[in-house]
C-alpha cells in the first residue's frame, strides 16, 4: 500500500553513546516487537517537541516534566496502547514504568522519559511492560536501530529511518533517526514518534532551537487526515562522542549540521506520508508568493485536507475544478483571481480566473497518472512560500479506519 | 444510500404569485429534467445569500449585480454544468441566458437571475439551454414544485422540499421551498441551491435579514466534506399575495413567520445532509457552554470534518478516543480537561479528563448502532452553544468522488 521505494536505509550509521534495545512485551499481538529502550551516555543533551493536543497523553506530560527536572538517560517506548484519555491511572502507570527503568539502571526516575503509542483510552498493560524491561535492557546496542525502527510501529506497514554522515575539518559527524506514524497524522510541533541522535556536541538551548526549526520544515508540514494525535513526540539527542561541537560562533559547521538535520527529519516525515493510511499517492503542495506564512499554510492545508481533492488524486483524475474551489474558499482576503496560477506538476491548469488557455486534459492526466504529484499554487501577492506533503483518500483509508479500532 | 425517510413532502402548498416550469434541455443526460424557470409576480420582494468562495461562478456574480439593479421577475436554473472557472466566456453565456429569458417575457435582462450547478470548468452548453427555455415557459405553474425539486438535482439521490402554513388573525400564510446538494457541501452564507417562497408581504430589508438569520441556523450549519462550492445560492421570495404583511412593529407575527422560515430552511438543510454523498448516518454535533461562538463552531466543525471520527461513525464504532483527540486539538485556549464532558447520545463517554467511570462499551455501541447520532461536547466555560449537522465517511463517498467527474 505504501508509495515509493523502502524508507529504511540498509545502512543506519550507529551513533556513539546512544544504544537501543527492543523486545516483545505482548501488549497487543504476541511475538510482535512492541517495547523499545534507549540509553543515552552521560553528558548527552536532549531536545524534545511534543503534541499541542490539549488531551495530551500521560507519558507526554511526564516527559515534559522530567526533561526540565533532570538530565535524561533513558527513553522507554511502548506501542499498542497510547495511555491517553486514561486519567490518573494512566499517569500512575507511566510513572511506574519510569520507576522500574530507574531501578534497573540505578538512576533517578526523572532521568527516564516514557512514550506510548497505539489505541486511545484503554488502560496500559503495565504488568506486561514491567516484566519485559529486563529483556530490552539485555538487547541494548549501538547497532539496535533496525529492531527499534520496527519496535515503535503501530498501523505502519513499514519501518522509517534516515541516516547521514558529514565530515567537518577531518572529523565525521553522524545523524541517525527513526520515526513511526501512518494515521492521525497532522503533527502540531512534532510527529507521532520520532527519535534522532547525533554524536555532535550541542548545548541544550541550541539543540532545542535546531530541533524546532527542523520540525517546522518536516513533521510540522505533513498531514494524512488533519487529525493531531494525543501522543506526538520527537526527541533529538546529542551525545557529543564525535568530539565535534556545534555552536553559534562556528557558522559554517552550524549550517552543515542544520542541513543534515533537516535532511534526516524531512526523510522521516516523507516516510510517514509514503506510508499514510491507504496512501497510493505522495503529494507535494506548494503555495508560492503568498502575503503571509499563515495564508500560505492555510491554503496548502485546505487543499491537503479536501476530501474532494484527495479522492480525485486517488482516481488519478485531473479534476482541477476541485483545486480551484478550495483555493477560492481558503479565506484569502481580496484574492485577485486574474493574478494567480495553479499548476499540476509543470502543467498550468488555471490562469486569468479560469482554465488556462493552453491546458489539455491529456497533459493533466499525464501528471495525475504518476505516483508522486506536485500541486503548485502561485498567488502572486507576496514573498512567502510554504510546502506541505500529504496523501490521497482511498477505499483502503476507509477500510483501515472503519475496520480497526486504532 | 440516503438516511431516514423521504425528504420531499407529499403536499407542497403552492405560493400564490410564484410559478415554476421545468423541462429537459439535454445538458448532461438526455431526458433528465435539468432546466427550471421560476416566475415571480410583480411587486414580489427577493432576498439572496451567496457563496463566499472567491472563485464564485459567473451566474453568482450576475445574480448579485441584477439583484441590486432591478426588481427580479424570473429565476433560471440549469444543472449538469456549474459555469464556474469559465472566465469571460462563462460570464457571457450566463448573460445570454438572461437576455433570452428577458425577450421571452418582455422584461429587462436585469429582472432575470441565473443559477447553474454541476461540473466546474466546462463551457456552458448555451445553445441547448436557449432552445429549451420556451418549453420551460410552457410548463410554468404554481403547482410546479415537485418537477422543479427534481429539476435542480445533480448527484443528489432524492428531492428535497419543505412546506408549512400558519394562520395569523384568520389569514393563512404559506412558506414552501426546495433545495439541492449532496457533495461539496460546507455552505458559507448559503447552500448549493435553495429556493423558498412565501405569500407574505415582506420588505426587501426585512426579508434579507430574516433570510440571513435562518441561513445561519440551517444551511450555514451543515457540512458533508468541508468543501464550499463555487455556486452556492439561496433565494427567498415574498409575493405578498396572502395579504399578510410581516413588519417589525408586529412582533408576534414576525416571530411566527421567522419560526416557520427557520423550520422550512432547517428541514431543507437536514435533507441535504441525509442525502450527503455516501451517507449512512445523520449526525448532530452540539457544542455547549463554550466561551465564544467561534470556539463552539470551530470545535463542532473539527469533529464534523475529522476523517477518523467520520469513519468510526461509518463503522458504528464507539471509538470515543477519536472524538476526545479532536476536542483536544481544536485550539481551545486553556482548556480545562477536568471540567468538560463528552456524550454519545445520552451516554457520558468522557469526564474528568478520561473515560467516564460509568461508561460501558455496550452503552456506547447501542448509540452508535443507530442511524441518527448525537455527539455532545459540554465545555463548561461559557454560555454559547452551537449545533452543526454532518454525515459519516463511507466507501460510497470515495466511490462517488473517485468514479464520477463532479
Amino acid at each position: 500500500m505504501a508509495v515509493g521505494p523502502a524508507t529504511f536505509p540498509e545502512k543506519m550509521f550507529p551513533v556513539a553513546g546512544f544504544k537501543l534495545g527492543t523486545t516483545s512485551a505482548g501488549i497487543k499481538t504476541p511475538g510482535r516487537k512492541d517495547l523499545v529502550l534507549m540509553e543515552l551516555c552521560e553528558g548527552a543533551t536532549v531536545a524534545g517537541v511534543f503534541t499541542k493536543n490539549a488531551f495530551c497523553a500521560a507519558p507526554v506530560t511526564i516527559c515534559k516534566q522530567h526533561l526540565s527536572a533532570a538530565e535524561p538517560r533513558y527513553l522507554v517506548v511502548n506501542t499498542g496502547n497510547a495511555n491517553a484519555g486514561t486519567g490518573v491511572t494512566g499517569f500512575n502507570d507511566a510513572m511506574l514504568t519510569c520507576t522500574e527503568v530507574a531501578k534497573l539502571f540505578a538512576v533517578t526516575e526523572q532521568a527516564v522519559l516514557p512514550f506510548s503509542t497505539g489505541v486511545i483510552g484503554e488502560k496500559l498493560p503495565i504488568e506486561k511492560i514491567l516484566a519485559a524491561l529486563p529483556a530490552a535492557k539485555e538487547n541494548l546496542s549501538e547497532e539496535g536501530w533496525a529492531d527499534a525502527g520496527e519496535g515503535i510501529l503501530t498501523t505502519d506497514t513499514r519501518s522509517k529511518g534516515a541516516s547521514v554522515q558529514f565530515e567537518y575539518q577531518g572529523q565525521v559527524v553522524t545523524l541517525t533517526g527513526i520515526a513511526k506514524g501512518s494515521g492521525m497524522i497532522k503533527p502540531n510541533m512534532a510527529t507521532m514518534l520520532g527519535y534522532v541522535a547525533t554524536d555532535a556536541k550541542v548545548s541544550q538551548d541550541m539543540l532545542q532551537r535546531l530541533l524546532t526549526d527542523a520540525t517546522n520544515a518536516s513533521f510540522n508540514r505533513i498531514t494524512v487526515d488533519s487529525d493531531t494525535s494525543t501522543n506526538d513526540a520527537c526527541i533529538l539527542v546529542a551525545t557529543g562522542k564525535s568530539g565535534v561541537e556545534v555552536f553559534a560562533d562556528d557558522a559554517a559547521l552550524l549550517a552543515c549540521f542544520s542541513e543534515a538535520l533537516h535532511h534526516v527529519m524531512q526523510q522521516l516525515a516523507h516516510a510517514i506520508i509514503r506510508d499514510g493510511e491507504g496512501a497510493t499517492k505522495f503529494v507535494t503542495i506548494q503555495v508560492e508568493s503568498a502575503s503571509s506564512q499563515d495564508e500560505a499554510l492555510r491554503t496548502a492545508y485546505d487543499i491537503a485536507h479536501s476530501p474532494l481533492v484527495k479522492t480525485a488524486l486517488f482516481a488519478s483524475d485531473p479534476n482541477w475544478g476541485r483545486i480551484l474551489a478550495v483555493v477560492g474558499r481558503a479565506g484569502i482576503e481580496n484574492l485577485d483571481l486574474d493574478a494567480l496560477q495553479i499548476y499540476l506538476g509543470d502543467v498550468c491548469i488555471v490562469s486569468k480566473g479560469g482554465r488556462d488557455a493552453l491546458y489539455t486534459e491529456e497533459a493533466g492526466q499525464a501528471v495525475m497518472d504518476k505516483e508522486e504529484i506536485l500541486i503548485r499554487v502561485v498567488l502572486n501577492r507576496g514573498a512567502v512560500s510554504e510546502t506541505v506533503w500529504t496523501t490521497d483518500l482511498s477505499h483502503d483509508y476507509v477500510s483501515i479506519n472503519a475496520d480497526y479500532r486504532s
